[in-house]
Protein backbone atom coordinates (compact mmCIF):
# COMPACT_ATOMS: atom_id res chain seq x y z
CA UNK A 1 0.00 0.00 0.00
CA UNK A 2 0.87 3.97 -0.17
CA UNK A 3 1.30 5.86 2.46
CA UNK A 4 1.70 9.48 3.10
CA UNK A 5 3.17 10.67 6.54
CA UNK A 6 2.71 14.38 7.45
CA UNK A 7 4.06 15.25 10.61
CA UNK A 8 4.02 18.52 13.27
CA UNK A 9 6.11 17.62 15.99
CA UNK A 10 8.08 19.47 18.94
CA UNK A 11 11.98 20.76 17.45
CA UNK A 12 13.49 18.50 20.04
CA UNK A 13 12.13 15.63 18.25
CA UNK A 14 12.08 16.53 14.45
CA UNK A 15 15.31 15.32 14.45
CA UNK A 16 13.99 12.14 15.79
CA UNK A 17 10.96 11.29 13.74
CA UNK A 18 13.28 12.39 10.49
CA UNK A 19 15.53 10.12 10.95
CA UNK A 20 13.28 7.01 12.40
CA UNK A 21 11.06 7.64 8.88
CA UNK A 22 14.40 7.88 6.48
CA UNK A 23 14.62 4.55 7.41
CA UNK A 24 11.51 2.94 5.71
CA UNK A 25 10.05 6.27 3.40
CA UNK A 26 11.06 8.72 1.54
CA UNK A 27 11.42 12.57 2.17
CA UNK A 28 9.71 14.83 0.14
CA UNK A 29 9.85 18.30 1.61
CA UNK A 30 9.55 19.79 4.91
CA UNK A 31 7.50 17.21 7.28
CA UNK A 32 6.82 14.76 4.58
CA UNK A 33 7.33 11.42 3.77
CA UNK A 34 5.94 9.06 1.34
CA UNK A 35 6.42 5.63 0.15
CA UNK A 36 5.27 2.33 -0.76
CA UNK A 37 4.93 -0.44 2.23
CA UNK A 38 3.98 -3.35 3.24
CA UNK A 39 1.07 -4.19 6.13
CA UNK A 40 3.50 -5.17 8.35
CA UNK A 41 6.24 -2.18 7.45
CA UNK A 42 2.73 0.23 8.04
CA UNK A 43 2.45 -1.21 11.53
CA UNK A 44 6.15 -0.44 13.08
CA UNK A 45 5.79 2.69 11.34
CA UNK A 46 2.30 3.12 13.59
CA UNK A 47 4.67 1.62 16.72
CA UNK A 48 7.62 3.46 15.63
CA UNK A 49 6.17 7.44 15.62
CA UNK A 50 4.18 6.05 18.55
CA UNK A 51 7.29 5.43 21.03
CA UNK A 52 9.26 8.80 19.70
CA UNK A 53 6.27 11.40 19.67
CA UNK A 54 4.51 12.66 22.41
CA UNK A 55 1.11 12.09 21.42
CA UNK A 56 -0.15 14.85 23.94
CA UNK A 57 1.75 17.57 22.41
CA UNK A 58 2.74 16.37 18.46
CA UNK A 59 0.63 15.00 15.37
CA UNK A 60 1.29 12.65 12.50
CA UNK A 61 -1.32 12.09 9.82
CA UNK A 62 -1.22 8.93 7.87
CA UNK A 63 -3.17 8.82 4.46
CA UNK A 64 -3.09 5.40 3.55
CA UNK A 65 -4.25 4.10 -0.15
CA UNK A 66 -4.78 0.46 -0.71
CA UNK A 67 -4.95 1.02 -4.83
CA UNK A 68 -2.05 2.93 -6.38
CA UNK A 69 -4.49 4.02 -9.22
CA UNK A 70 -7.10 5.28 -7.26
CA UNK A 71 -4.10 8.04 -6.02
CA UNK A 72 -3.03 10.67 -8.13
CA UNK A 73 0.06 13.16 -7.48
CA UNK A 74 0.61 16.43 -8.95
CA UNK A 75 3.73 18.63 -8.80
CA UNK A 76 3.79 22.44 -9.23
CA UNK A 77 6.89 24.37 -9.40
CA UNK A 78 9.96 22.16 -8.85
CA UNK A 79 10.50 18.30 -7.86
CA UNK A 80 12.29 17.35 -4.77
CA UNK A 81 12.68 14.61 -2.91
CA UNK A 82 10.75 12.18 -4.88
CA UNK A 83 11.67 8.57 -6.34
CA UNK A 84 11.22 7.19 -9.62
CA UNK A 85 8.54 5.01 -7.81
CA UNK A 86 5.69 7.46 -9.04
CA UNK A 87 2.10 6.51 -8.12
CA UNK B 1 -12.38 14.92 -5.06
CA UNK B 2 -10.86 15.27 -1.97
CA UNK B 3 -7.10 16.62 -2.50
CA UNK B 4 -4.01 16.91 -0.25
CA UNK B 5 -1.78 19.79 -0.92
CA UNK B 6 1.14 19.96 0.57
CA UNK B 7 4.36 23.21 -0.35
CA UNK B 8 7.46 24.36 0.68
CA UNK B 9 7.99 27.65 -0.69
CA UNK B 10 10.49 30.74 0.50
CA UNK B 11 9.60 32.22 3.63
CA UNK B 12 8.40 35.73 1.82
CA UNK B 13 5.37 33.71 0.10
CA UNK B 14 4.46 31.38 2.84
CA UNK B 15 1.77 33.74 3.98
CA UNK B 16 0.55 34.58 0.64
CA UNK B 17 0.00 31.05 -0.27
CA UNK B 18 -1.86 29.90 3.28
CA UNK B 19 -3.91 32.87 2.59
CA UNK B 20 -4.70 31.97 -0.89
CA UNK B 21 -5.35 27.99 0.17
CA UNK B 22 -7.60 29.14 3.31
CA UNK B 23 -9.98 30.02 0.93
CA UNK B 24 -10.69 26.74 -0.50
CA UNK B 25 -9.48 24.36 1.62
CA UNK B 26 -8.80 23.19 5.20
CA UNK B 27 -5.57 23.70 6.96
CA UNK B 28 -4.20 20.65 8.74
CA UNK B 29 -1.08 21.36 9.80
CA UNK B 30 2.78 22.96 8.94
CA UNK B 31 2.16 23.72 5.05
CA UNK B 32 -0.45 21.20 4.54
CA UNK B 33 -3.82 21.71 3.62
CA UNK B 34 -6.74 19.47 2.84
CA UNK B 35 -10.61 19.32 1.10
CA UNK B 36 -13.33 18.36 -0.71
CA UNK B 37 -13.65 19.97 -4.41
CA UNK B 38 -15.09 19.93 -7.54
CA UNK B 39 -13.50 19.82 -10.39
CA UNK B 40 -13.12 23.92 -11.46
CA UNK B 41 -12.41 24.72 -7.85
CA UNK B 42 -9.11 22.67 -8.34
CA UNK B 43 -8.43 24.09 -11.47
CA UNK B 44 -8.20 26.88 -9.21
CA UNK B 45 -6.21 26.33 -6.81
CA UNK B 46 -3.84 24.67 -9.60
CA UNK B 47 -3.86 28.06 -11.36
CA UNK B 48 -3.59 30.08 -7.80
CA UNK B 49 -0.97 28.52 -7.10
CA UNK B 50 1.00 29.08 -10.00
CA UNK B 51 1.14 32.24 -9.97
CA UNK B 52 1.31 32.92 -6.01
CA UNK B 53 4.65 30.53 -6.33
CA UNK B 54 7.69 31.03 -8.12
CA UNK B 55 8.02 27.84 -10.10
CA UNK B 56 11.79 28.01 -10.10
CA UNK B 57 12.15 27.71 -6.51
CA UNK B 58 8.36 26.87 -5.15
CA UNK B 59 7.41 23.24 -4.79
CA UNK B 60 3.76 22.36 -4.17
CA UNK B 61 2.58 18.59 -4.32
CA UNK B 62 -1.17 17.58 -4.82
CA UNK B 63 -2.38 14.20 -4.42
CA UNK B 64 -6.08 14.31 -5.50
CA UNK B 65 -8.30 11.46 -5.03
CA UNK B 66 -11.74 10.42 -7.20
CA UNK B 67 -13.19 8.46 -4.80
CA UNK B 68 -13.06 9.03 -0.82
CA UNK B 69 -13.50 5.59 -0.31
CA UNK B 70 -9.48 4.72 -1.12
CA UNK B 71 -8.26 7.12 0.70
CA UNK B 72 -7.88 6.13 4.75
CA UNK B 73 -6.50 8.49 7.06
CA UNK B 74 -4.83 8.14 10.55
CA UNK B 75 -4.13 10.52 13.06
CA UNK B 76 -1.34 9.55 15.74
CA UNK B 77 -1.43 12.15 18.61
CA UNK B 78 -3.11 15.34 18.44
CA UNK B 79 -5.58 16.01 16.19
CA UNK B 80 -5.30 19.55 15.11
CA UNK B 81 -6.81 21.34 12.19
CA UNK B 82 -9.15 19.22 10.70
CA UNK B 83 -12.71 19.24 9.85
CA UNK B 84 -15.45 17.35 10.80
CA UNK B 85 -16.06 15.93 7.12
CA UNK B 86 -13.21 13.18 7.30
CA UNK B 87 -12.72 10.87 4.56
Amino acid sequence: MYVIVVYDVAEERVGKVNKFLKQYLTWIQNSVFEGTVHKALLEAIRVGLTNIMDLNYDTAYLFISSSPNCLQRETIGVEKGFTSRII
